[in-house]
């Protein structure tokens, strides 16, 4: 099958944000084995988006459209597409209900003007939308179909994941299965040039390496007449993946370092606390973002200024003065000071130059040190991260942090 | 003048990487007065890249491309280009000298294929490649322009910035000026129908507006003879919209609300510390990726269990007995407990239920409450989030603790 994806917002157009609607669905139709020949992007005007619908369809069996589906006057591409579909729009009472019931969620007045999100194209399959007011909908005629979702990604990619793939699913004969393999401590260079012996004899599954911000995620995707017959031959290259790359890969379930590691964690029942300095409390906000977690997360010092490394921790005035604040003296004694105060069975605590200023040529920006706590056993580490920017070394440290955690439990 | 961003490469398609470069010349375009219709993206696909061309060109002026130009087969570009302008390649002598240098001076040997690099339409205006080996051209032909740039983003914004742009300026008569205005506290249809009576009786300046998480930005722009003009025009718009919405306008430059805030502390130099329940940490993580911050944040406490807010706030047993960990008291003395040991001149605390789990018919999932200690008064605040998710929830009560300090200190 054939697609096209068509962004509508004036606000691509101005450049005033980044279409990252085109790269996930680019990404999950080819998974599905859906060709994409075009991204298009037009505004909130219909006669251009009109004409553009009509000739994309002339040249793709699937066109799926984002944005435009909010409830001011502006908001055209329902609309549009009824009239190119041949369809019209009515009432979907569900859609109203669904619309009026998120507005007296959030305790607002639901405007006369939201109940245009609610009429929809007569013939289609209707896509509610969990996230949001607006629903999405699929519309077939004469063998070419228009996938409409909504603009904001959030509610986008879950109506897709949760609706819009089954539907699509349902379309192809093909099986594709794939998996995707998730490492970190690796560039996408490298951990390439470490697989091409597994890659140069592959036809199918097909590998394809993607990098991520401090990580590298690796595909493997099969396409054949029955899912058991695809997800053996996909099992059998994650063989193959992991006899070479073995201790880098924390997933091959595609999941996040930060679930792999709140799973250890609460699994194995183990109480945490941290203390922070350069990261600020985004490991703490990472970690408490894990539903359930206050099984077993007990507190976060976010030690910034050098007195609350003092009092809170009661790290020593002679380590800052003769070792500094980012040493990894001053983050042993920040994780021997947590456990003091709070006992917990994992301690951790990061001290680091996030910059952009602050960094010497001794102590240059991006240099950070981690202490952990762990059975009454002391584990340091430091590393230098690139330095890209005061964000992705922050990020970079966190990633870092959860994964020095995963080794310590791999080896418990 | 209209134009249309046409971006070449596949790996677009795959949704392999980002399309910055559209972002990119769409802001400058609109800059200079072009008005940007389309964003299309096609892959090395040479068949369809001519085809889109012929039908862009039909509805454009300018049609600016991006990629396909390097040294290999499937680069075809350039050649799709001269054909639809009915132009022809030739040999231009300075470009070829230009890519012999620059492989000099990277110590690489050119192989025979680089030499492609250098055939350019014979009518075209050329632009040197300063970054790397492809250079770039602009081609006219009965009023149609196609600029044609390389794709790596940095050698296409350098040409573009050192010689596409002087050379479309010299072809373009008006200017667009135009401002965002960022609001916090009502939703996209609300602030439209407040705003109502001034964009129905508007043509110039545009009102656009745009909603994000848990907050609606509005696009104000002019298209006039001169920037004075424009700025002048888009300045009364905004005093207009000042006077129906003022008080939750945060930002008439399009900043975040974080900075906004960050700098509202650094400029009155007002120290500041917090302490998180249901955020977890956020609050202090986002505080801190300012650059600069250290100079007023102390410190954080992310009192996640009950003990810890005990132990580190010295929140009162019968309080968290009465009341409950989320409540207005807990709150309250969170804050106290913190001004205690910090002394900081704002000190900020939260509790709330983030969810999945924990909420009640009395405190439902999404129920926050905030409590400032600012030159001693105490000032408390609840809000009821929508219940989308768990990251949501936090995000929004972050904005939220935002925002309150903004009014706080506004008021100051």
């Amino acid at each position: 099958m054939k697609s096209a994806i068509l962004s509508v917002g004036t606000e691509l157009l101005f450049g005033q944000i980044q279409n990252t609607n085109s790269v996930y669905l680019s990404r999950q139709l080819n998974l599905l084995g859906i060709d994409v020949l075009y991204h298009h992007g037009v505004g909130d005007n219909p006669n251009r988006l009109k004409k553009l619908l009509q000739s994309v369809l002339n040249e793709v069996d699937l066109v799926i459209t984002t944005g435009g589906l909010g409830p001011t006057q502006d908001d055209l591409t329902k609309e549009v597409i009824a009239e190119v579909m041949g369809s019209t729009l009515v009432l979907h009472q569900p859609s109203l209900y669904g619309i009026q019931e998120a507005f007296r969620k959030m305790n607002r007045t639901m405007t006369e003007n939201n109940k245009k999100q609610a009429y929809l194209p007569s013939e289609a399959t209707i896509f509610l939308n969990l996230q949001g007011t607006a629903p999405g909908f699929a519309l077939e005629r004469e063998g070419k179909r228009v996938l409409c979702l909504p603009g904001p990604p959030r509610e986008m990619e879950a109506m897709f994941e949760q609706q819009a793939k089954p539907y699509l699913q349902s379309l192809s004969q093909d099986i594709i299965y794939h998996r995707m393999i998730r490492t970190f401590g690796m560039g996408e260079s490298q951990v390439e040039t470490r697989l091409l012996s597994v890659i140069n004899h592959q036809v199918d599954p097909t590998i394809a390496t993607y990098a991520k911000e401090g990580e590298t995620a690796i595909r493997v995707a099969s396409k054949r007449k029955t899912l058991e017959e695809a997800r053996s031959a996909v099992e059998e290259t994650i063989e193959k993946i992991k006899m070479q790359i073995g201790p880098y890969i924390y997933s091959t379930e595609d999941q996040e370092l930060l679930q792999v590691v709140g799973d250890m964690l609460m699994t194995g029942k183990i109480s945490l606390s941290c203390a922070e300095s350069c990261t600020g409390g985004l490991f703490a906000g990472q970690i408490t973002s894990i539903p359930g977690i206050s099984q077993i997360f007990d507190r976060g010092i976010v030690a910034y200024s050098n007195q609350s490394k003092i009092e809170e921790l009661k790290v020593s005035v002679p380590t800052l003065e003769k070792h500094g604040a980012v040493s990894q003296q001053t983050a042993n004694e920040m994780a021997y000071g947590l456990f003091d105060k709070t006992g917990s069975q994992l301690c951790i605590s990061v001290t680091g130059i996030a910059g952009p200023e602050g960094g010497t040529p001794e102590k240059p920006v991006g240099l950070v040190y981690i202490a952990i706590l762990f059975k009454g056993v002391l584990y340091e580490k430091s590393i230098q991260s690139r330095n890209v920017s005061r964000n992705y070394i922050r990020n970079y440290t966190v990633l870092s942090m959860l994964n020095e955690i995963r080794q310590i439990l791999l080896n418990d």
